[in-house]
């Protein structure tokens, strides 16, 4: 059974639970807290990221983009299309959304919040800094408007087809919903995408999570939030 | 002939410029300066990111993974490896380093240099932050230690081929080298490695490059800098 390096309210690591688990691998799941850069932790990972990948069959894959690949191109089913579709325009477009996921809705809004409410708690016992958490959630409110334009004239974030543009936005609201972060009720379109892939199987497992003196958000774990 | 919308110092664009060449594909050039937030860019990219690609073939790809993806997917060799190994453990290696490229460095380095002496410029008229790059110079003398470190002990970035993570790293480091902000004198490993990649024909493209009003640093496009 492969082995993951994994914090449960970091959105990567949430990303490869929900690819693993849509594939139907189990996994063994190792809990890191990458901000407190432990030796033997960085040793494996100089860049201090998760997630981390053990695999039998495959080997290490160390971050993001390396455990995605190594989970498609091990586990994803080969009759049908798995998260990645086959077809050239579709594909473009979900690498276009994950990037924007990964990359855009990351640096402006979920790195903050994690890095106020969780990790400098960890590292230094401090309380969030309103200022910081009021910039994400002023950035996190523009992310919502686009991903409610894209849902009212498409089923999925990426098209007509679920793919991994799906799993990684609902990774990073998943975390950011653990913390309470997301106004549900002005969430419009974007709510109702959520509410249908939050009841897949396959989520079951991120729902269970819980932080160590931090409990979940009314609602989190609720099919009918 | 596919048509590539990029800034030349972009090292995103850069990336897909070197993986066209290398693959042999011909490619239209057209310049976009992605800071000044044009309405018909934006309209084609909301994030303002580049590169992008339209193809005959694939039709349009937004961002660096899409585009990437795009040209690996339709122009790599299919009877050898192309900038993307086969095997699990090279492939996994291969993305960590990209990852750290295009994220780490990314966001610790090149982002900050190239909004300070070109952004900046192009938008309000204003000169550099010196304490900003001071800040980038430091975290770049670090990224180095680590790149001397791995190419101490490998032939190729990621390992024994030139793989992605080559490409990736070349295309950061010559944005840099145009800007005038590497030290080669005490880049050991990397200025070997970088000398290796740089006399490839598919570098070629990327040394005639100039920027109007900002001349290259000198020794830019010698081979023997």
């Amino acid at each position: 059974m492969p082995t993951l390096l994994h914090h449960p309210l970091d959105p990567s690591s949430r990303l490869a639970r929900l690819m693993l688990a849509e594939y139907g691998v189990p996994v063994e799941l190792e809990e890191i807290k990458p901000w407190l850069r432990e030796a033997d932790f960085l040793e494996i990972n100089p860049a201090a990221t998760l997630p981390i990948l053990v695999d039998e069959k495959g080997g290490q894959a160390v971050g993001c983009l390396a455990v995605l690949h190594m989970i498609e191109d091990l586990y994803a089913p080969t009759s049908i299309d798995g998260l990645m579709p086959t077809d050239a325009a579709q594909r473009a477009e979900m690498w276009r959304l994950f990037e924007w996921v990964n990359a855009k809705l990351n640096d402006e809004v979920t790195r903050y919040v994690l890095e106020e409410k969780i990790a400098k708690r960890d590292t230094r016992g401090a309380t969030p800094e309103p200022s910081v958490l009021r910039a994400a959630k002023t950035n996190l409110a523009e992310h919502m408007l686009y991903f409610n334009w894209l849902l009212a004239t498409r089923e999925w974030l990426s098209g007509e087809v679920m793919t991994l543009a799906d799993f990684a936005l609902a990774a990073h609201l998943s975390s950011l919903d653990y913390t309470g972060d997301i106004d549900w009720g002005k969430a419009g379109e974007t709510r109702d995408w959520y509410s249908r892939i939050k009841s897949r199987p396959a989520f079951r497992t991120l729902l269970n999570d819980r932080v160590v003196a931090m409990p979940p958000h009314k609602g989190y774990a609720d099919l009918d939030f």
